[in-house]
């Protein structure tokens, strides 16, 4: 399919000026600016614009799962983060009692054994806020108010192999949108995506300068109703259901004593969700039964306000008061949709990320997750064909991974959306459906339980090797020690996403002349020009470019030596580790076991966005050249 | 004594300005710059000055123990210092071995069952750095190069009750230093205490403009030959030894394990201690055998290098290699010299802390700390009198505290400068004594096991109310759980240095109606009008200003309710606790039981330096009153 200009921009205006750039990204919420800051960071040419006047300030998405945590940390994003959010710890669930007041049934954690064992909760302001500062240090700055009028995709879509302008083929066309159309702020009316339509071209080119910028790659992160998705022609293939649901921010004063935990309140008046959030606010979810959905989507009847929402709270929270003495600080009302994009590209060349590529209801957490998680997995991909490290095939597995996990997160949704939606008939297991779905997709929710299916970049082969490891979903933490000076790190903490590779060299106890051997032999093989290490990294970079090698011996303190650690897998004394309990703190020592590698050693290939993409047995360096040569160009003819 | 003017202004200059100011710190070293940052804070007007023209670039003390460690958490600067510093986890000892060379006898934790067990280093510059970027945010600002030419306190030493000229009894006079005499910087020449003088005023009045500073408080924190010292009169007593050591700091190569780990190294050749760096860099501290003092306490012979220093560690290091490859960061060479001031005030106006009041060897990576807990125990009791809310007499506290901990410190100090600066002889048990000093001193050394004697604000009466607390050292830290949302927190991180009195009320387990009762009971003592909350809190001021109570019932989460905690101990949500484990790390649920604090419940009184103050039993909020009464300006009348 080759684009022919869908939106042609007025021919009686001259575009002021004509650039270039790497990536230009359409959108600035939390999808779009995770991906303008992770590709700033890699050093990538981006430009982000949004047709909002300002950002927004207050409300929509507010749920940060564990997972996405631990992405910030890699990013250097988690610290500020956590200072700014709040926690939520515990859940509770509460059903009607034979009194006919609510009752609190389950009292849980909220996650088990993750570094981050709590759901965080912030204003998507917030995180735009972050990621904006963020992406700030590397000169890069959202654009604002600035909209596509048009988008086109030249018929040649060779690899960008040279500066001509073949290797721009995405022509798009900006323009500043007319004040008299400012993007609403602040407090929301009712909205559904059934019932909102986008309007993308908002100014008129009379009183507005346009400009042509001709993108490598254009990605469209403009929500729900994307104007770009819209303008490549990708359907969303789902439906609405004719669930209405409330949602309202304010702080509130109760006699309830669980307002801090992540409630789920089933009762014969209805259902409603508490999640606690920042300064001292929550956020009330509740199903809004009396409300018809129309034929054509749209909600029947009068207009809904947050005091409606409330009185259904309130009326869930019997015998409970809950009221808003200091007023609402955001709501909404929308009908819950479920939806997939049928493609997540055209030609590798313009791809849609977040909302714009899959829908849900809000309750369960994952709306700002899955759309940074969807950024995540592009920006180093995006960032490797960039740089010529690896051709456009490898583009082809941001579709393939994502897609996965949005038609998972979609089904879970209308499982989990369905059993909050219905309210419970005397004698209805509903409760215990409930309960048994969230345990279920635990770790779905949280995160750490997302697993991309084997693809040229997931070789689960092998995987015996390492027992403990699930390849395709993100390394498990652990904490290890550093040989030079017995300082405990937490492994995540050595994986940053800077786009390398990180190769984690298990060779067993290293104190034993026969792993040693083997390790030596290893170091040998990796170090050879035919080696994936110099076979992979592009001639003329770093030689840790591409590949962070981190070595993690099997041996106690006293005899671990960094002298026993061939020089080629240590380019500095902190990149050699040993599995085994500190002295001090008594924590470590357990990464060999919760990986299941055996005393034979193993070599774990984590990816760049920090998921295991291969293990191979410690003597199968070769095992690891033919993973990377399935991706990745090479800088000299080897037979792979 | 009244003090006469000591150093006269030239008369025939006109002071260009004549101002005023709370606090007048001379010398913006660590204990000057920790002091005008903590009391920038606490909202004091404070100027500090320094006569050198920028700030130092290299060298000089470099460690920080676990206990300063706690004390920048406690002000918010942990997190930046953590990021800039290296690490010390572990130390090892090695002698000589049958062969000759060095061998390894013990490897052991630095220290154990700390918050941050380990000793950090940074070079003196960081730490001056992170202080100054600190105060800044308060507004205060290193004056620089600026020098005191004379000092002078008025006879009237009045309670500071009004803004009369009373009330700011010390006048100083400052004036830029001329060009002619720059501080020296970076690397450094031989230098011992007993060798060089101060030269306080370094300009002439022709070409720097002068001023007054009409001053409630002075402190020199201007380091060993403090200009403040000698010009109030007071001297400093102890001596120097024969002791001679030299100091380097570089990048090492070397074929030496544990050159990131602290090492002392005693041997036949000589004594060597090394100490790793950031950047990178270690710190070698070598014993200069052939090297005298003189009777004049100068160095006899010919000048001493990097080189020189560098020659003796290779001795010691035999059959391992040393050398320098990038040259040297930074140099000296100094005679071990212990002296305490004979006084650290005069009459409560004039205060000197840190090195000007107390002299010792740099071995045990004491100086810093030293100089920083004295401006931390100092910056409190300031704050209280120039509020109004203490009587002057508060401020004897400081000699009396600081001084019982600098003799502690040269006593011990003696003993470690004498067991490393000795060769050991064959059949020597030198390394056992060394050990068992090191051992003996440990908790003193990383400044958990400093103890402030009996005074008034810290009463030992009624200590076994919480048998595991020692009243006058800080209070160790613990994990508790916030009832609202279950999330575990740490006790430390809820008492900042914020100059406030945090009352911690542990009524034991309040869902037993015997306790609740207690408790209820309590609460209405606190409140009532004769209560020390009402008592001590200043008219007009905050409810919170002077006492930040926390409430920390031994209750499971699935019976603790923030509704049993009477309103007046809850300001907000987030003041109750409960001493359980927490539901998802399976953290906290022995603050009771390391606190010796039986079910019967207690009160502890945190001072606002994280010291306990005093301990009382739960129905005793009487004796919490009395204690205040002792050293807080009371605003009623009752009988104490």
């Amino acid at each position: 399919m080759v684009m022919p200009d869908i939106h042609n921009a007025d021919p009686t205006v001259t575009p002021a000026r004509d650039s270039h750039v790497d990536v230009l990204i359409v959108g600035a919420g939390p999808a779009g600016s995770f991906l303008a800051f992770a590709l700033g960071r890699a050093g990538v040419r981006v430009r982000i614009i949004d047709k909002k006047e300002v950002r927004i300030s207050a409300g929509h998405a507010d749920g940060i799962q564990p997972r996405t945590i631990e992405v910030f940390q890699s990013y250097g994003l988690a610290e500020r983060f956590l200072k700014d959010a709040a926690q939520v710890h515990v859940k509770a669930y509460y059903v009607s009692g034979p009194e006919g007041g609510i009752v609190r049934t389950i009292l849980e954690p909220i996650v088990q054994g993750s570094r981050y064992p709590f759901e965080a909760t912030l204003a998507q302001s917030g995180i735009e806020g972050l990621l904006r500062d963020a992406m700030t240090e590397d000169g890069v700055h959202v654009e604002q108010p600035k909209v596509p009028i048009s988008l086109s995709l030249s018929a040649d879509e060779a690899e960008p192999q040279t500066h001509s302008s073949e290797a721009y083929p995405v022509k798009v066309v900006l323009e500043r949108p007319s004040a008299s159309a400012p993007a609403k702020n602040g407090h929301n009316g009712p909205m559904s995506d059934a019932v909102k339509t986008a309007s993308p071209a908002m100014g008129s080119a009379n009183d507005t300068a346009q400009e042509v910028v001709r993108a490598r790659y254009v990605v469209g992160a403009d929500g729900a109703h994307s104007w770009v998705r819209s303008a490549v022609g990708i359907d969303m293939v789902g439906e609405s259901t004719n669930f209405v649901w409330g949602v309202v921010d304010f702080v509130p004063e109760s006699d309830f004593l669980d307002l801090r935990l992540s409630c789920a309140i089933h009762t014969k008046h209805g259902n409603c969700m508490i999640v606690p959030r920042e300064k001292d606010m929550i956020r009330v979810y509740v199903h809004l039964e009396d409300v018809n959905v129309g034929d054509s989507g749209r909600l029947d009847g009068p207009q809904l306000g947050p005091d409606d929402i409330l009185e259904v709270a309130q009326e869930c929270f019997y015998p409970y008061k809950l009221s808003a003495p200091q007023g609402f600080d955001w709501w909404t009302v929308y009908i819950v949709g479920q939806r997939v994009a049928s493609s997540f590209s055209v030609k590798n060349r313009v791809f849609i990320i977040g909302d714009a590529c899959h829908t849900h209801s809000p309750k369960a957490g994952q709306g700002m997750n899955a759309s940074m998680s969807d950024a995540h997995n592009l920006a180093w991909k995006l960032a490797y064909v960039i740089r010529q490290w690896a051709p456009s095939t490898l583009l082809d597995t941001y579709e393939f991974e994502r897609r996965k996990f949005a038609q998972d997160l979609i089904d879970f949704d209308k499982i989990f959306a369905t059993l909050y939606s219905v309210t419970p008939k005397p004698g209805d297991k509903n409760h215990e459906r409930f309960l048994e779905a969230s345990n279920t997709y635990g770790a779905f929710i949280r995160g750490h339980g997302v697993q991309y299916e084997a693809s040229t970049i997931t070789d689960i082969a092998r995987k015996s090797v390492a027992s403990g490891l699930v390849i395709g979903q993100r390394i498990p933490p652990g904490i290890i020690v550093q040989v030079a000076d017995f300082r405990p790190y937490e492994l995540h903490d050595l994986l940053p996403s800077d786009t390398r590779f990180k190769i984690l060299i298990l060779p067993g106890d290293t104190s034993k002349p026969k792993q040693k051997a083997k390790l030596d032999a290893v170091a040998a093989e990796i170090d050879h020009p035919e080696g994936f290490l110099k076979r992979f990294t592009p001639a003329g970079a770093p030689d840790d470019a591409v590949f962070d090698i981190i070595t993690i011996s099997h041996t106690s303190c006293a005899a671990a030596n960094t002298l026993a650690i061939p020089p080629c897998l240590q380019s500095h004394w902190s990149k050699t580790f040993i599995d085994t309990e500190t002295m001090c703190e008594r924590i470590g020592g357990s990464l060999y076991a919760s990986y299941g590698v055996s005393d034979a050693g193993a070599i774990i290939v984590c990816r760049p966005d920090g998921y295991v993409g291969m293990v191979a047995a410690l003597d199968d360096s070769a095992a690891i050249g033919k993973y990377f040569a399935h991706f990745l160009h090479s800088t000299c003819v080897v037979d792979a």
